[in-house]
């Protein structure tokens, strides 16, 4: 039986990593790290990164391949099949390279459990015990950047994505919305009045860079950062915090 | 001018301390410990725990007494007035101990964005540069600790507290809610049908327990539970996820 431990390691900070993930990096007999081209390599290099600082042992290390995801109308079936070709190649590359492994580690950008899918992609292999090791998420290091609170005074929070802020609009009764996965600007499909937004991209990393504002103010601002940014890197990640009415 | 880091240090596990943690516990010219009275007092040894595990030079400790909040009708009038009186407490402790201080750190439990306060007593002390280091949160140790995701596939989240739900209901559209502060079993204020839950009590701690069912047929199990724990400890904190419809 392999454990395979899914570990967050935050979001592009190595000091973002905690005792439980190096412990767990440790212990690992197999790494796998996801190769997805050429656009997004400082993030396998940052990886590769993190386990020259934190491994006191050499531990084996398996790039894979991620399989591309089919470009279709039905978008939960082509995330479907997806995950399906992901837990398949997880499975080939352990066989080829630690088919004795007892603990598989996989780190995971961010915390396992917001907006990522390998917990999913890991119960495609039924013989698997899954172990999960917290990390940093962008969305904290968005608030930690900005310094601010995720909630007001003991106010609930919406966390939601890009599309669903497009399609559905400003959830009925939220103050704080904390949209992630926006492919770009989804803050331009509701009404900017009265609204406040605490935006960040390559958040935690070197590169970060945040713009806060009225929304109405700096929405075009935002627009024209991440266009440049998206441009000079060749790849973006970015988060934002939105909030109308009710005091920090 | 004082800049005072406040740090995120997990859930209780001393191994979810980041790196960014340590250093910037290393870096302290000073570090607030807050005295909450013996119930908790484990809490405070557990600030001491991590500071013996991961300081390299010895930095000067204060602890402060944490004023008493009012039992006042005006629940967020209370808040303010307490969160005065513990800046005020903050302002003299460091004039007390390091009146020189340049980093002055408070270890925040979980993470500084998440129903905590530290950020809004900061803010009362206006000579002060405000830094905040993410520490993983109690939701993630929960989620975690189940091997769930927050949310299901491209759906948001909404985090909540005991008192919204048990005012408010299950807020119109949401599947997934997280609730937070709960003084015990607020998820009896909702009907159970069709509604999952998983629960934990002092998620990331040897004490850890957890119970995961369907809300109708754990509910009763999860309040006997609570009930003898806090007994058994003295205190208690606790959190759960709740779903409706909507496939993990």
């Amino acid at each position: 039986m392999i454990t395979l431990s899914l570990i967050g390691i935050g979001t592009g900070n190595p000091d973002h990593v905690t005792g439980q993930a190096i412990r767990a990096l440790n212990a690992a007999d197999l790494i796998l790290i996801p190769r997805k081209g050429e656009a997004k390599s400082d993030l396998a290099d940052l990886r590769r990164q993190i386990l020259s600082q934190v491994l006191t042992a050499p531990v084996p290390v398996a790039d894979y391949d991620v399989p591309q995801r089919a470009d279709q109308d039905d978008y939960l079936g082509a995330v479907n099949d997806w995950h399906d070709a992901i837990a398949q190649t997880w499975a080939e590359t352990i066989a080829a390279h630690r088919p004795d492994a007892a603990n598989v580690a996989l780190m995971v950008w961010g915390d396992p459990s917001l907006y990522d899918s390998t917990l999913r992609i890991a119960a495609r292999l039924p013989g698997l015990g899954v172990r999960v090791i917290p990390g940093i998420t962008s969305l904290q290091a968005l608030t930690a950047a900005h310094a601010i609170p995720l909630n007001t005074l003991a106010a609930p929070v919406t966390i939601t994505t890009g599309r669903q802020l497009r399609d559905h609009g400003w959830p009925e009764g939220a103050t704080t919305l904390a949209v992630m996965l926006d492919k770009g600007g989804a803050f331009t499909s509701i009404a900017a009045e009265d609204t406040e937004i605490w935006w960040g991209a390559y958040v935690g990393m070197p590169e970060e860079t945040l713009i806060h504002g009225p929304l109405a103010e700096v929405s075009g601002h935002i627009l024209a950062t991440r266009a440049r940014l998206r441009k000079e890197h060749g790849w973006i990640m970015d988060i934002y915090l939105l909030r109308r009415g009710g005091d920090v």
